[in-house]
């Protein structure tokens, strides 16, 4: 088959690779339809993932089809469309067993693309398939719901939950990219009173605003005024870090009220100063966190009654054999304006629409 | 009156002052009975706190009589024995619906011996004093309810419960001065696994294992190890931070496990560094927080039935007017062993033992 390969920092190819096996009895191969590259797969190829070996397929998000499941395997057969979710859990652990699947210690978590082959190629091996793909309604397009596989349940989980983000509340989202887009789009779940955006780039301010950013501002022109500005002096509820450098986290820190979350979402790497001069007296919560996708199944029904506006998220299509020329797209966002870039997913998109799958 | 009175950095002296008045109709004037010192009293003297202006009576912990009431006075009259809170809260802002008085808009939080004149002082008058002090059962010493003007409630609120210890939990105290020693007699109300109280005093560590820390650890012999080796490789439920340095806080984060939550009680001067490089995918919840004071009545009532052992911590008792070798021993506490000092209070622990106050 052919997949997307790291051959150690700053290279990677469209390779030729042997077609992926079962192993274990819990695992499935699912032939990839649609796949998207994300930002940690831009870290991994400049080396700041030390732990990813050459040698490794890259992607952990991905729509397709079951095509082979190993004997243990309940809940999927082949023929099953499918979306593989970015953490695999083994069902089993001590942190399984309280839904924090990201921290799986039985040989799951974070592993697609990282620690063995991921989903940016023809095929993809999924342990753990019964708690790490999903069965997808044939209502919902492949392009869409590849979105679930990380971005949305990321912006979820560890920005809105762990914010926990209220009716009323005022709402920062630092970092309009495709995962600040998310946590804009589902911060709005919760009804809060505003949500405002703040980014560098005027197009991803502008598409925080059409996916329901009440407020946009430039990182550049004072955004900690005017969000003290808008809050009687006192900072925002929470705060949503969507970005993943010190400045900003430190920024997200100054603009949070007293008793109030700042979330960290963004990928780091390097340290951050936290303020604990001021910030002692302030009730504040700070927390971090990888996802655990415990919201997946429930995103998967919002939206499938479309109720999670994802389509203006991905903003550029290219067939899954074009994956070279999508990751300079999306590396280049600056420059091409890319949020998200899916390969693949076009033939379910059409079949979606004049076919609806016998299950519904 | 006599008053322990500020004179900037460095200075204070037990001096004749005018009486305290009623200034609102909100206010109270007490007479103090008991009275303890706080390490933030210290930071005051060191010059660490600058909006303490010079001419300021220090001091936020009391137990007294109330000798006049405002005309707006609803909870207590003269004649009743009282707590008198570290917080001040005026009950109609914002802050004060949710029960976060400490961080009071209408002119409270934490202003007594801080932006108006304290309680280590013959008298002191207490705004906003219907929920601002708490009137005492008889059978309650002063030297023991004193206790519960600051320190308990600061360790259980911002320690244990911002923590979230939860039965079967390993907890980590670091520091084991009066307010780490509050928390590990809080953090037992909840029945954790274990506690591991970490400090560089063997007289500290001695008192931790007295008062309920089931493993005590010298701060220089590798806590990190130990709670590791405790924990499976990883890392405490729990961590609270009760000391208020950089080096402190750091060890903090990183003895946490993933998921787990590290709670701040210390007092800051400085930045701490957060290696959001490790922690941004370790699911860590970080807080901060001055107290709120909202566990008061409860603490009280725990203190009132026997289920809160305070009598250990106060090491040290002198009659009000030794204020300045009070100060001396307190503030030399590495030398003299002293955990909390006491100023007053006699009268009324011989007086409880004999006559239980009509009110019981």
């Amino acid at each position: 088959m052919k997949a997307l390969v790291f051959h150690g920092p700053g290279q990677s190819a469209w390779d030729s690779v042997p077609d992926p096996g079962i192993q274990e009895a819990t695992d499935v191969i699912v032939r990839v339809d649609a796949v998207t590259i994300c930002g940690t797969d831009l870290h991994i190829l400049k080396g700041d993932v030390p732990e990813v070996r050459p040698g490794t397929v890259l992607g952990h998000e991905a729509v397709g089809e079951v095509v082979e499941v190993g004997s243990d395997v309940r809940t999927v057969r082949p023929g099953d469309r499918v979306l593989v979710s970015c953490i695999t859990a083994c069902g089993r652990c001590r942190f399984c067993r309280k839904a924090s699947f990201g921290q799986c210690l039985g040989g799951g978590g974070w592993i697609l693309g990282h620690r063995i082959n991921g989903t940016q190629a023809e095929y993809v091996r999924v342990p753990h398939a019964d708690l790490s793909v999903h069965a997808l309604p044939g209502s919902v397009g492949s392009a869409d719901a590849v979105l679930l596989a990380d971005i949305f349940p990321t912006a979820y989980e560890v920005g809105v939950l762990n914010g926990r983000v209220q009716p009323g509340d005022t709402v920062v989202v630092v970092g309009a990219g495709p995962i600040g887009l998310a946590a804009i789009v589902t911060a709005g779940l919760f009804t809060p009173e505003r949500i405002i955006a703040v980014d560098l780039a005027q197009t991803r301010l502008d598409a925080a605003k059409r996916l329901g950013a009440d407020v946009i501002v430039d990182a550049g022109s004072g955004p900690e005024q005017l969000v003290a500005d808008l809050t009687d002096g006192l900072g925002a509820d929470v705060v949503i870090e969507a970005v993943g450098v010190p400045e900003s986290f430190e920024m997200c820190t100054r603009m949070v009220r007293p008793g109030g979350h700042v979330a960290n979402v963004g990928v780091h790497g390097k340290p951050a100063t936290l303020h604990l001069e001021d910030l002692w007296i302030k009730n504040v919560t700070i927390t971090t966190g990888l996802v655990d996708t415990s919201s997946t199944p429930m995103l998967l029904r919002m939206l499938a009654a479309g109720r999670l506006p994802t389509s203006s998220m991905a903003t550029h299509t290219f067939p899954l054999d074009s994956m070279e020329e999508a990751y300079d797209v999306f590396s280049h966002a600056a420059g091409t304006g890319a949020l998200k870039v899916v390969l693949g997913g076009q033939s379910h998109t059409a079949l979606a629409r004049t076919a609806p799958s016998p299950k519904e």
